[in-house]
């Protein structure tokens, strides 16, 4: 488990910027010239790619959700093993948009099948390789489904179905994450211009950089 | 969980005569007029069809082991609640044909995994739903695969490639497991005439039934 590089993950709700953000954060280490990967499940690895379209099969109005989240499970298993290993072996910092929490979130804490039992199997599947930081970008529902509404013209698949309650237990989800673990997880929050998010996320990421300093130093 | 109908699962490495002796014990209910039916994963359902081969393309050789435990956790989930469930509320014996006790010895065991491990994420998968009665067809890996290369030109998948100290493993899994479990997990020797396991095999079901009936008296 002593890998060389960094492990990150981005949280965040619909409509709370995360992919104007990822690239903003890359752009941030692209100009301190650290080594780094952008990813996010299945990130084109062939088995993982097979599982999520299974689950995103509109035809599947079947599926369990527990079935759900074991295939969840199974596909963020083989994209750690087959990217973010490989990548945190070369001393890289990977970069994952949606981990862990995403699952204890929708699966667990909005949909219901329970916190500890999703994360049971998560255990499971990262066995051990935990993100040393994430970034949860915070925006109230109604304000992220409006962005959303205004930008794009987005793809329908079973998770737009949900509601707004939905959407405010998701959001109850990750503050209680939070709450849980503030040492790993960092709040930014998403309502603010483009400018302030990214400021605040460096900010972030500077107080991070230096926290992993001090402990290194300490170590010695 | 208050199911009406009894849930009765079949384990046995290679060659011991599963695919037999489960025609027979279908044979013994359909004599006695009790209503049964006979399955095993993926059984046809869609979901679990799809899972399982992912599981079985010969072309994933990266497939990490903690995610095929994972994708057979999934496909249990989604047969168990398409079919199994189904079928108990309506009063049925349910004889499967591998559950469980496969994954945690073939994956758990005699992969390495380990059995508390594989159980954790079979624990989400059953939700409680666990076989009142398991039958081990039991025989020593020479004399299986002895068996399976006189009567069957076989196909060759994955589980074929393992050499015969895997085999070894499982039996020493399964025979473990009934160690544990002497209540629900029966023990038949395989490496009889078919008359001989088919008799053994009967005993045990009528044991079990008798029991039940005292189990029922008991309650009342």
């Amino acid at each position: 488990m002593q890998a060389k590089g960094k492990f990150i993950t981005f949280e965040g709700g619909e409509g709370a910027g995360k992919t104007t953000m990822l690239q903003r954060l890359a752009g941030y280490f692209e100009d301190q010239h650290l080594p780094y990967i952008l990813t996010r499940e299945p990130g084109g690895i062939d088995i993982s790619e097979q599982i999520r379209s299974i689950i995103l099969n509109p035809a599947h109005t079947s599926m369990d959700g527990r079935t759900e989240a074991l295939l969840y499970a199974a596909a963020r298993r083989q994209h750690l093993v087959e990217k973010v290993e490989p990548a945190l072996e070369e001393g890289s910092i990977v970069i994952c948009d949606r981990f862990v929490d995403s699952s204890l979130v929708y699966q667990g804490f909005a949909r219901g099948l329970g916190m500890e039992e999703v994360w049971s199997i998560n255990q499971f599947a990262i066995d051990q390789r935990m993100p040393e930081l994430t970034l949860y970008l915070d925006i109230e529902p109604e304000a992220g489904l409006a962005r959303i509404a205004a930008h794009r013209g987005h793809e329908v698949d079973r998770l737009d179905m949900e509601g707004l309650d939905f959407h405010r237990k998701v959001r109850e989800g990750y503050l209680l994450l939070a709450s849980r673990y503030p040492e790993r997880i960092k709040v930014v929050n998403a309502d603010q211009s483009i400018e302030e998010v990214e400021a605040d996320l460096i900010k972030q990421i500077e107080m991070w950089i230096l926290e992993d300093f001090r402990r290194e130093m300490s170590n010695h």
